[in-house]
Parts: structure tokens; sequence; C-alpha cells
């Protein structure tokens, strides 16, 4: 049976296999245990789970990364959205959504970074 | 006509109407070109909007006030999402979910109102 | 010749002898050398600095704090803008500009403490 | 009579052209709603309002972003700061008085940008 | 074997009796699976890893929280604090730290917390 | 007898001589009164104090900085943590330590300056 850390990395994999490179390349002789709580807790846990509408679910990871300025994350997220289906237009409305709560500069953030992921060829 | 004003208060008061009650109450004599910007941008514009699906819509507002640890707001809007179809395990999901990118004590604060709006007789 | 540290308590209970005595009261017994770098850095400093119109340097503690959600603290500063000339519709008006750029609920809780405050007797 | 979003392109326009430019630029063809909201909400109402000195107004908007770590708003601001009459000397004291609330790493990223946009041909 | 969930139940425990105890009674019938994440991955890993000296753990912790203005969750980990050996003296000077970084008011929380853990009987 | 300036310039330039010559570099035309509050409050007396120890105490700058996502102050201070003796090992561990209070982005960040502070010849 797999562990909780092969359904994770498997599962990151899936959604964005540029970004799980990326990371077990930044982390994986440095941080070896950091790695391990990344793939086991939100991609072999919450991003494994059933029990919410998956574009839900990448919604709330897309808005407190907007939120609180994180852009390389944001940018591995925004390409997790386009996987699970969202298009340019849906990723619009939602970063739009969160300027009267967390101010428009959240929102800017989110556009160019949508502009970016889906303009590359 | 009505005017994009007079639309937004319609349609707080259909996603909350204490919510609405209480907004005019605090800004209606004070801060009345404040109220204005209220009801015509967020509730006026953009929960008018039919582009986004209402769901994910409110999961972006839920998501920004957690990670902002803005407790009034949140209120209001986990009693919207309730209107909207949310249900209490939907609500604890999307909070959970905020966990590895705003931190758990995000994730508790969302938790604790879901668990006061839903206890409510 | 007095003491920045003097200069700095002189100067705070000039601008708000309330929120004075309730600082050293808080620190003075277990943080003294914390209360020394208030009086000294903020108050003696900065507050006493003739280099820029005072609302503007108040304007930038009440958005700072604002936009942190720092309540406690607002609430002295509120006071204090109060004090240095600014009316209930300015303090509005300030409030309202950070909507944009901080979101709606930190210019709410700038205007419930204004409110508060200048409603008290 | 000239809508609120003509108004507010307009009033943009005159407080930074540059900046304007980009705006469109960036959100003309992506989110074109978005930028109605941003050309009615901040430039078309709260930047043509007069009833608060406008350097305390831009004062708020520089504090907000220096706060939220806002780098590229930030620069458009700075930029508007300058066009409404401010000095370098007191953007630096603008930025200067926000440390002991918003922490010196706010007040740096406003001192390295005014620096830059002062310095420019 | 225990579990990773009993070694952080019995490990949350041993640091704070009563905060183990709420959390449980707060997450366990309405969140069971963000029970098991904070279980796992805080307690059941985090801090029962001994690779780094036990009071820099904390002191990440508590700024992390003193900084993010979360009040709930700092109460508990100052209480950890205590548990863990530090004195209130040095609580005050880890809080006094972080105001340059974070401003004073995030010192100031934490400050009036430890007031407040070490001055109950 | 040095003034606190001075002995703020000194430790400074003990901890980080490329920091120190950057900052004077950066503030010393533009704003040599935030140049000094910088020298005098953090370096000159913070810094200098003997109450806490040293790693606990930079501790607390490195998960401020990490938490509000500031890039440029906290590749200084890993540098200087570096200097106060912290191994490589030492430092991904308190920003792994951050992961559940403020999000693993907050963490990724500190882990990223740490590779690169430290793999720097």
């Amino acid at each position: 049976m797999p562990s909780k850390r092969e359904l994770g990395l498997e599962r990151f994999k899936e959604l964005d296999p540029k970004g799980a490179e990326a990371m077990l390349e930044l982390l994986g002789d440095i941080a070896p245990d950091l790695l391990e709580n990344m793939l086991e807790f939100p991609f072999g846990d919450l991003y494994r789970r059933t029990n919410l509408d998956m574009k839900i679910r990448q919604t709330v990871t897309l808005t407190a990364l907007a939120t609180l300025n994180r852009e390389a994350e944001l940018k591995i997220h925004v390409r997790i959205a386009k996987a699970l289906g969202f298009t340019k237009e849906e990723l619009v409305e939602v970063f739009s959504q969160a300027a009267p709560y967390a101010g428009f500069p959240a929102t800017m953030l989110g556009i160019r970074i949508t502009k970016e992921i889906f303009h590359q060829p």
C-alpha cells in the first residue's frame, strides 16, 4: 500500500508536474522533513479529499495566496487551477471578488499571474 | 429603473437581512458616501454578477476575511454562505483548506464562527 | 535638560493623557525597557518632529493600525487624532480612502472606533 | 454628461498618465469589469472628492500599500504623490512614521521607491 | 505502536492540558479531519522533533502569532512557553524584539497576554 | 563615550558588514533621521542587550520577516543568523516551525534565502 507521502507526490505531479519537480529540487537535499510535511498534509490529504467541490477547494488556496502576496506559490496554484478546469474568465472573476475584502492589489497580483500562465504556449 | 445603490441594498437584504440592517444603522448617519460605495461595489455589482458560480464567489470572500482575521465581517459572510446553500460540513472544509496557506489560526477563526452561526436557533 | 524619555512622556500625555496613563500602568512593572523604547522612539522623536504636517503624520499611524487590524492601539490614535483637530467627517474620509487598498473591513474598524470615540461624553 | 468611468479615467490620467496607460493595457482585454470598478470607485469617486485634504488622502494610500508590501501599486502612488506636490523629504517622513506601527521593512520599501521615483530624469 | 495522532495528542496534553482539552471540545464533533491534521502535523511531528532547541522552536510560534494578531492561539502558546521554562522576563524580551519588524502593536499583544498568563494563580 | 548611534553602527557592522554598508548607502543622504532610528533602536539597543539568548532573539526577527514576506530584510537577517552561529539545518527547522502558524509560503521564503546565503562562497 502506498504511503501518504507517495500518494501526495503522485497527486502533486498530477496537478502540476512542473511545480512538483521544482519542489523536490528545492527541498529534497536541504529540507527533507519539510518536503514530507508538504507532500503528506496539503497534497496527500487535503487535495485528495472528495468532500468539497475541487474548484471551491482551489479557490481557497488562490485567495489565501493573493491576499498574502505570495507570488511564487500563486504561480503554482494558478497552473493547478488551470489543470482543474478553471477558465481564464473564471480566474479573473475569482481575483476580482477579492478586491473589496483584501484590496485591489491582491486582485491585480492574481490577474497578472493569470495572464502570464494562460498566455504561455 | 432602480439605481445601482438600490439594487445593491436589495441584494444585501436578500443575502443577509440582519447584516444589511446593521450596516445601514452603523453607516447611515456617519458615513453615507461609504455606505453608497459598499452598496454599489460589492453588493450592487460583484454579488449580482452571474459569470461565476455563487459558491465559488462566496469562498473568495470567506477566505480573504479568515486570512486577514476580520471577525465582524466573517460572521456576516458565514451567514451569507449559509443562505447560499453551504452546509456546515462544506464550510469546515473550506476553512480547513486555508490552513497550509494562511496558517491554522485562520482556519480556527472560520470554524468557531461556523459553529456559532449553525448552532443558533 | 530633559531626556528623550521625559520629552516623549510629556508629548504622549499632551496628545492622550488617558492612553499615556494606561501605557505606564501596563508596561511600568513588567517591561520597563520596552516602555523606554516607546517613549523615546515614536513619542520622544517622531511625534516631536516638525518636518511634516501633524495631521499627515497621524494619518500614517491611523492607516497602518486599521490595515493591520490593531484595535487597542487604533483607539488610542483616534483619540490622538481628535486632539490634533481631526473632525469626525475627516476621520470617516481617511478610513474610507483605505478601502480600495486594504479592504473594506479595515475601513469599518476605523469607522466603528471613530463613532465610539466621538460619541463619548 | 460624462459617466463615472470617464471621469475616473480622466482623473487617473491627470494624476499618473503612465500608470493609467499601464492599467488600461493590463486589464483592458482580460478584465474589463474590474477595470470599470477601478476607474469608478477609487479614481472616479474617492480621488475626485474634495472633503479631505488631497495630501492626507494620498497618505492613506501610501501607508496601506507600504504596510501590505504591495510594491507595484506603491510605485504608481509615489508617482501620484509627487504629482500632488509631496516633496521627497515629506515622503521620507511619511514612510518613517509607519515604522513603529507597521515595522521598519514597510518604511524601507517606501524609501527605496521614493528614491527611485525622485531620481528618475 | 501509537499512531502519529496519538503521539500528537499526548504531546499537546503534556505541553498544555487545558488547550488540548479545548481543542478536542471545539473540533471533535464538527471537524474531526482538521483535528487529525493539527494533532499529526504541529504536535505529532514538529513539537516532537529534537533537532532544534525547544525554546527556539517555541519562539517561532510566539512570533508568528503575535505578528498575525492571533490572540486565541497566542494564549495557548504563551502557556506552552511557560511550561517549556520561559520566564516572564524572557517572554517580554521575545515580544519586544518583534517591535522593529512587526510593529509595537504585535509586541503589546504579546506583553498583555504574558502578563495575564503569569499573573494567574 | 560613544553615542547610542555609534554603538548601534558598530554592532550592525559586527553582525553584517555588508548589510550595514548597504543601509548607510541607502539612507545616508535621503533619510538621516530614519538611519539614526535604526541604528539606535534595533541595533544600538535590542541587539546589544544580554537578557535573552542571542539565537532566540534572532529567531524573533527571522520569523517576523518571513511571516510578513519581507525578502530584502530577511536576506540581511539570515546572514546575521549565520554570523551568530546558526547552522543551515537549524535555520531550515526554524522556518519549518512557522508553517502551521504563518503558512507554508512563509516557510518556503525562509528556506530559499537560507539556501542562497549558505551556498554562497
